[in-house]
């Protein structure tokens, strides 16, 4: 037992006061873990797109003051009531998601979105009491996610921690927490290629970097990436990207169009070509990604695609880029709340498979261990995500490479 | 070797001379089987809506005149050259779309789509040559997705020919050449519901019954039958449909939503709710079909759904009914050519999935074969599926019973 169990602990943490300001590094208190929670000592967080986009919470409700925060490697200070399978010490990774065990979605081979730990963006308080944890003088701060790990200690539901192997560094597996598992499990998890077979993977941050690390380790013959960015590939290269389209090349879909050498097949494809354009663009706006150049590039359509962007074009884009008879695109970019994703049903009918998937289809108690080990026994391999390390007092220069593109993940050491 | 073998054959067909008019018995010549055709002599055939269809030939392209029928069971007269799979005297099925074992297609295990084969429904011509085998005093009769069965011989491309068991009784298993298959196979190849889980079918005509059959076989707990003539539930009971939903009886669609007894999981239904009304109906009119009815019914949703109906409100609902986590939608109905299927794209992303099939994922040649060897061994029930018997002469009248929704499957023996 520690020396703070059961006490207060006072600590910095990064607090968000308003949308869009700078953090502020703050004493703060965390109070004990209630009934089923757990304080993590948090070592190393990381940044991700999600903490940034509920920071700038355009369209967001907006929950301020709120620690925000949810890649994260910590260790186990001290535990609940009611807390078993966790001690002080361990090792762990919080997940802004949680697994409770009992529901029908965790008794469900199938699913991972636990019924009552599931992700919630706009509760700012503990799922046991409605209450925070946190506070500054009395006045709580509002929590992210079940995690809040810009913090040094943090309070967290027992079904939101990952105990991991003690070994691993918690600098590099921080990562799985988020968004690395997010892109490596809807691969691995929900495309599944076959050993051979080609991959298409629309945005390449890294998310989209993970899915085809995902793809790299399944054996995929061709990793296409599809990004606005032409300086992404070089770096793509190293996780197992063979070929680049940027969609700004292709702005002019029917004459790019690939026909087979077989003149009723050309045919075919010209009236479909033509009816495409006549229905689908009647209703949505075409914002360049053209799926029809991977179809020629990949004769008939890549085996499987995955779509890490949240843009609707690019989901419709890699839906419509699969094979035929066989193809399956996973949606995993989060898309707007008055999107509306369209297509002719026939490209259904003809054999293609959509489906979608949170947090890669982990179950965080469950699965993200074995995440962990693919790390430890070489088989994922983590560092080339790692591209920029900050101390906690230079938090906001996380969110300067973030918003100017420049990092894939920025570590944060807590202790700095 | 027959006596016919290499001759022309007269004989009785019945003959679509123009587009809705009822057809006609006539004397017609079938030549020869050329390479890699058989020529069959028909025994039975059923009347599938598809005949219907195109006979109409509303918004298709119209062929006139035609042999229709696509639905039958016969024995092979003769052989052309280079068939060595079948010889004369094999009972087989005639099937409108085919396996050639050599394209990617078939040489993959997920499809059933050969891209020599497929389905051609404007194409009245045999492959090979470009013309037609039939003709009445030398004008060319054109034939109807490779099979026109509404003959008492016709001829066929090898590679859309099931060789069957040839004690399987041709009066019962001629239906397996289409819509039976079709709805058993898009339930038990591609839905796969598990034992004991909850199965939604969408429009309760032959197609969709057997779908229900389907899962009736695989063991599902629930099989909710959905379709706007209430008449059609007690036929549907037979076919293992545990429970019927009218979509007219559901017009007031806010009304009619459940409820978790849990008031956040119940706020957040009612915004979903709102969201979903102010969302999706502005995009796309709602003609009736409920999938919140099925939602509440299933406290979530049901595990699988088919929708075999073509109707676009039917397919978005057949999706959206599906549990989050693990409920899959299977696509079987054709839509209509400028259709557009549309959902928000988080249904996806919150872990359904949707799929679609043609002739329910069964390869004609390889696995139709074990679809007779399951009526055989008394797994599958087919007797229930046929309600009316004419004889060839009265070939018209299965037209009148499918055009007043009276039958299911209408067989015409061929030698009445």
């Amino acid at each position: 037992m520690s020396s703070t169990a059961g006490q207060v602990i006072r600590c910095k943490a990064a607090v968000a006061w308003e949308a869009g300001k700078p953090l502020v590094i703050e004493q703060v208190e965390v109070a004990p873990p209630q009934v089923n929670e757990v304080r993590l000592k948090i070592l190393f967080t990381a940044l991700c797109h999600t903490d940034v986009y509920f920071w700038e919470a355009k369209g967001q409700t907006p929950v301020f003051p709120r620690i925000l925060g949810h890649e994260a490697g910590g260790i186990v200070e001290s535990v609940g009531e009611g807390v078993t399978d966790l001690k002080p010490g361990d090792h762990v990774l919080p997940v802004f998601t949680g697994e409770c065990k009992e529901c029908p979605h965790c008794l469900s081979e199938e699913s991972n979105m636990c019924d009552l730990l599931r992700i919630n963006t706009d509760r700012g308080v503990m799922l046991s009491d409605g209450k925070s944890r946190f506070s500054i003088n009395g006045k709580p701060i509002f929590h992210f996610v079940g995690t809040s790990t810009f913090s040094e200690y943090t309070v967290v539901h027992v079904g939101c921690v990952a105990k991991i192997n003690p070994e691993a560094p918690l600098d590099k597996v921080c990562i799985l927490s988020c968004g690395i598992s997010t892109g490596l499990g809807a691969t691995l998890n929900v495309a599944k290629p076959k050993k051979g077979q080609s991959v298409a993977v629309f945005g390449l941050g890294a998310v989209g970097l993970a899915a085809a690390e995902g793809a790299r380790m399944a054996g995929a013959s061709r990793i296409i990436g599809i990004d606005l960015n032409p300086s992404r590939f070089n770096e793509a290269k190293k996780f197992g990207v063979t070929e680049f389209v940027n969609p700004k090349d292709y702005d002019k879909p029917v004459q790019e169009v690939g026909f087979k050498k077989n003149s009723l097949n050309m045919i075919i494809m010209i009236l479909e070509q033509v009816h495409r354009y006549m229905i689908i663009n009647n209703i949505c706006a075409d914002d360049g990604f053209d799926n029809q150049v991977i179809v020629e590039m990949t004769n008939g359509g890549v085996d499987r695609s995955l779509e890490c962007t949240g843009s609707i074009q690019a989901m419709i884009s890699a839906f419509e880029c699969v094979h035929d008879g066989w193809g399956v695109a996973v949606l995993v970019g989060v898309p707007n709340k008055d999107d509306a994703f369209k297509t002719h049903p026939m490209k259904f009918l003809d054999g293609r498979t959509l489906k979608g998937t949170f947090f890669g289809n982990y179950k965080p108690r469950t699965d993200i261990p074995g995440v962990v080990e693919k790390y430890m026994n070489k088989e994922l391999e983590l560092e080339k995500f790692i591209t920029h390390m900050v101390s906690f007092s230079e938090i906001n220069k996380a969110f300067d490479y973030m918003l100017k593109g420049e990092s894939l993940r920025c570590i944060i050491r807590m202790d700095g």
